[in-house]
């Protein structure tokens, strides 16, 4: 089923640029990895959170420690996407995202195919040692609001 | 001097994330190329110009000949730049386009420094040969106006 | 336990470049994808399949349907990693490969360190409808023998 | 003219891999400079120069400050390269350094056609600061041998 903004914390819309295409005519699929975390730091964005000003300040950074995704359907050049936010769990040191990528549609550029879908886990670390560590409070109290 | 509507020909916004960025902890410089088209693409479709279509419809693709970039500041993740697309001279069967990158600064994100400047040649080829063609009189018609 | 000749179908050595990493220092998650599918690349090659040659006389071409990657361990610029290939499973339109990056270590470049593995499926498809389609038989044969 | 060894400081020769290509079905330009900086890279290396160490050591990094790149022909999934690397200027600060992208061809796998060539002019930096610096006299000595 298409998003609402019931169902998902956070949507993000993106263009599809040649960067993004390779020679079978499509998206690389690789890209939907970057397509998703556009949309992941829009999200904390959103919420007041900038990841660059969050290493200055507290020397956290998140990492991807995994990911599983599905390549539903190509994506071609021009198309616009949009891509869901969707926290499945949200803990001290981590979290798992649940994310689509959608093609937008029709003159009101409504999501009408899913593209991709995938769980992403991230975790909190010391940017220098790359070790786990608690998210900072201020974080945490954001993501869970 | 920073760029003004009346000096420039289009305006791109864009984010830095962290694909953009590279261990130098800055903007990767090759993709100030994807960052330039980017712009150029969102140029051609405010002209009503789709590539996707262009292509489908006239077997037409526009392809960089020649590229010329100074890099001049680094750029970091979070940072709101915008992209100006310039054309110096549009032939018949390709153009010039000048183009800047700068980095949005203060509550106004007005552009304030320059991060990167240059010109991109570009040419108009079939899509199945890559031999130089005549631009699509429509095109053309729309990139003089 | 580090890859062996008897364990593994293909090994496939890289280095990290300026590229592949971001502004953590390490090299961006997306990019083991890339790493992975040079490897795979390279392991048909080492088979007699070209994916160029296959898809000018056949029609058909590889397409990813879907990853599951975990990330375990950074690794930095200059370092030299080892990229397996072992196919779990093979159908008529499409198989499943394993595959692990190692930073090799040492004077004689060995692997030592797991730093990413995943599955990776692939699925066979016409070039220009994305339909699933049987892999020629010619391909069979070789990924099979 | 082909490049031979009499002519030219350094030759990596590198695989087009999907990831490298775009939707026009041939290599994206921008794609390009990475190829260069590879071969800038391991010609670096090959004189002894880790970059990675170098920062380590010393706090310089090697930043690029121009680029300047003709387009020629295009390259293809499965095609080799080989990429030269001409130093034309080596100063205490930065240097400019030649390349061309090469199609290797036939049995024997040479040069044949051209298919990008452009100058790259390097600067070496304070890794915190990005102020220009002079090289460590360690690597300007193995630069100039």
């Amino acid at each position: 089923m298409p998003p609402t903004e019931a169902r998902v914390a956070y949507n993000h819309r993106l263009r599809v640029y040649w960067e993004d295409t390779d020679a079978g005519g499509v998206v690389f699929y690789a890209n939907y990895l970057k397509f998703f975390e556009r949309a992941r730091t829009e999200w904390l964005r959103s919420l007041g959170v900038s990841q660059q000003a969050l290493r200055d300040d507290t020397g956290a950074i998140f990492i991807v420690g995994e990911t599983q995704v599905h390549y539903r359907r190509p994506a071609r050049l021009d198309d616009l996407l949009l891509v869901t936010v969707q926290p499945l769990d949200i803990g001290r040191a981590s979290l798992v995202i649940r994310q689509q990528a959608w093609r937008c549609t029709g003159p009101t550029a409504d999501p009408g195919e899913l593209l991709a879908d995938g769980d992403i886990r991230i975790g909190c670390v010391d940017a220098l040692t790359f070790r786990p560590r608690r998210m900072p409070a201020v974080v945490l109290e954001k993501l869970s609001a």
